[in-house]
């Protein structure tokens, strides 16, 4: 096991009705004057925005509204809401949405600190160090991005999509309802659990040793998504499973489930170039690529992967070839992917092969540079893994 | 799944030597005068005190000591301790110890900020709500006080052994290095690993129903410690087993596998009355009592009983009947307790039938009082319990 540091100190506050108490940890936290920022229409058709709004109310607080956010959340709007703050004199920012909400959020928060261009810190020129104090009302379970220091934006010049991360775009309070991801499509539900099923996965495949604690961890959220899933597909408003999605969507993401062990990250930004390209959902994306990744990276580490299958997706172990386990657990995991409607290769998702030059060019990789530590992968890999995808 | 709250924001440093960056935590959590609260000699010959110290010194901070702590700390020395805070005006308390250590220290942080007796808050009188920020340096895996709000002292004027509990008194910090527990007695080695998994049964046992995501972390939490246990009795100085161990201590107990669903805790308060009459190890207590209580309460959810059967301790499910894997089950725990060598029964911990009645009397609960949510026991059942244990 590596050294670690591990701190989340973010408040959650989870279970029905809590969006009602939005008001009173906003005021907790220091807030008195509000940038609330969402997505589309649904927060509004949903009669969420009016009790976030009659919450501040009841506590005194002033606000300003920003909508618009949308999946992939763009620089424009992030640049709109740095304006909006610095004229207004914002002093908290609340997200009410799903991760793209809560991102650009975390972006508008870091950016109304600072005086230059806020892709600063997503092109990695600078590190976060300071932010307005950031809340959320999570509507989707998926990017954990309620309980995570991290940020990913989609710049508009040149559709650069990039992540950043700062303690200070830590939410100082998240309120997590189950009851709010009733009303979610099937295919946005589909997504976040490959979400959230990959932000395990990305912490799985490790080299660093001794991390049984940690491995566990991992599986006990991926055995909780294999039971709970197919429940809220078959029954949109089964409160219990939709309650263990969300709550294991911030575990599978606040690091509880990484400390101690390096962490791969490759299929993170193999996938965030589709998405920027064809303006998928990451899930989607993410259940296209994580497959093609494991195939390709299986004999590196067969007993890993043998591992999870047996572990997780309750494969009888071959003892004379383990190999043929592993491939097992892969397709299990394609199977079950496939039974909630994800898509599994480019055709799917409606990405096409002519197009894997420039993703891995966009990647940015010079000749020796590589992405990834369960196997460094080089450009020449990266393409080999999207045409598996196909 | 109920409403909940989860808020952990204890900085946690892990690893090998990290106890040389304490004066640097102190600081940065704004310590200048340190009380440094530890045990018998043990931190003193294994030179820990001396890297402390020089850390504290190289941090430009001053300190008074405080040693003499034992287990199942004492009201003496949180009295004294209390008196010397508030005579050297000191602002940060530092244990430097196991969970006995950090509950006196938690004691006297919150004692040093009330004008009254520190025994109102463990007698429930008032709640605590202001103390001297704490840090901590862990040398022993078992309570999870380094991440937990609670404190246990016990009064010497009649021995009585009671909780408080409060997020003043949660440690700000809390350095875990696993090497600091190489050299511990096998004894207390096991001790700890009896108390680690009773922090998980308190909170496995529960009626609230869709929980799998927290039964899934509790399970992960158990099936570390069946994997790590036997290698650090075989070998004290497995880093890596250690580690893991150390880890799982902290996520035992600082409720992120508790959330969401209603806890039992009798089992905590029946083997208090051991511990404090024979001054025996806590979770050498647990190991006598655990057994015990589950065989007691089993039939009132034998399927919850098969599950922890059949996914933590491996065992076939008979779908004939389901009690004899419940039963097996429970026959593995003790096993496995057995094999650390843990005492099972009251002959093997020291403890005498005689004093049963006593013990039932002290824990104090009027004729229509109960303890425990999974199933209420009322004074008869504790007695049969405790019968069930000889």
């Amino acid at each position: 096991m590596n050294n670690f540091t591990f701190f989340s100190p973010t408040y959650f506050v989870f279970g029905k009705n809590t969006e009602n108490e939005v008001g009173h940890y906003v005021s907790r936290f220091g807030g008195t004057k509000v940038l609330i920022h969402y997505g589309g229409g649904s927060v509004k058709r949903s009669g969420l925005l009016d009790r976030v709004i009659k919450s501040l109310d009841e506590s005194g607080l002033s606000y300003v509204e920003l909508g618009g956010v949308v999946p992939n959340p763009r620089s424009g709007l992030v640049y709109e809401g740095i304006e909006l703050c610095k004229r207004e004199g914002i002093d908290f920012v609340l997200a009410v949405g799903g991760g793209s909400a809560i991102d650009s959020a975390k972006a508008i928060a870091a950016g109304s600190k600072y005086d230059g261009d806020f892709w600063d810190f997503h092109s990695k020129k600078i590190p976060i160090t300071e932010a307005l104090p950031i809340g959320t009302v999570l509507t989707l379970a998926a990017a954990g991005s309620e309980g995570s220091p991290n940020t990913v934006i989609t710049h508009e010049d040149g559709m650069l999509k990039r992540g950043a991360a700062g303690e200070a775009i830590r939410p100082v309070f998240s309120i997590l309802n189950p009851e709010l991801t009733y009303t979610l499509p099937p295919e946005q539900t589909a997504n976040g659990i490959a979400d959230i099923m990959a932000h395990v996965f990305e912490r799985y495949f490790t080299n660093t040793k001794d991390v049984e604690v940690t491995d566990r961890l991992c599986e006990a959220i991926l055995l909780t998504m294999i039971k709970e899933s197919p429940k809220v597909l078959n029954n949109p408003e089964d409160y219990g499973a939709r309650a263990n999605i969300m709550w294991a969507g911030m575990v599978a993401h606040n690091n509880l489930c990484g400390v101690g062990r390096d962490q791969d990250w490759s299929s993170h930004a193999i996938e965030h170039e589709l998405s920027a390209l064809y303006d998928v959902a990451h899930g989607a994306g993410l259940a296209v690529i994580f497959p093609a990744w494991m195939k390709y990276v299986l004999d590196h580490d067969v007993n890993r992967f043998a591992q999870i299958a047996t572990r997780v997706w309750g494969c009888h172990m071959d003892f004379d070839n383990p190999k043929a386990t592993a491939l097992e657990g892969i397709e299990r995991l394609k199977a079950f992917w496939g039974s909630l409607g994800l898509p599994l290769n480019f055709d799917e998702l409606g990405a096409n092969e002519k197009d894997i030059p420039y993703m891995v060019k966009t990647i940015g990789l010079k000749e020796d540079e590589s992405i990834g530590n369960f196997v460094p992968l080089y450009n020449d890999d990266i393409e080999k893994i999207y045409k598996l995808a196909l």
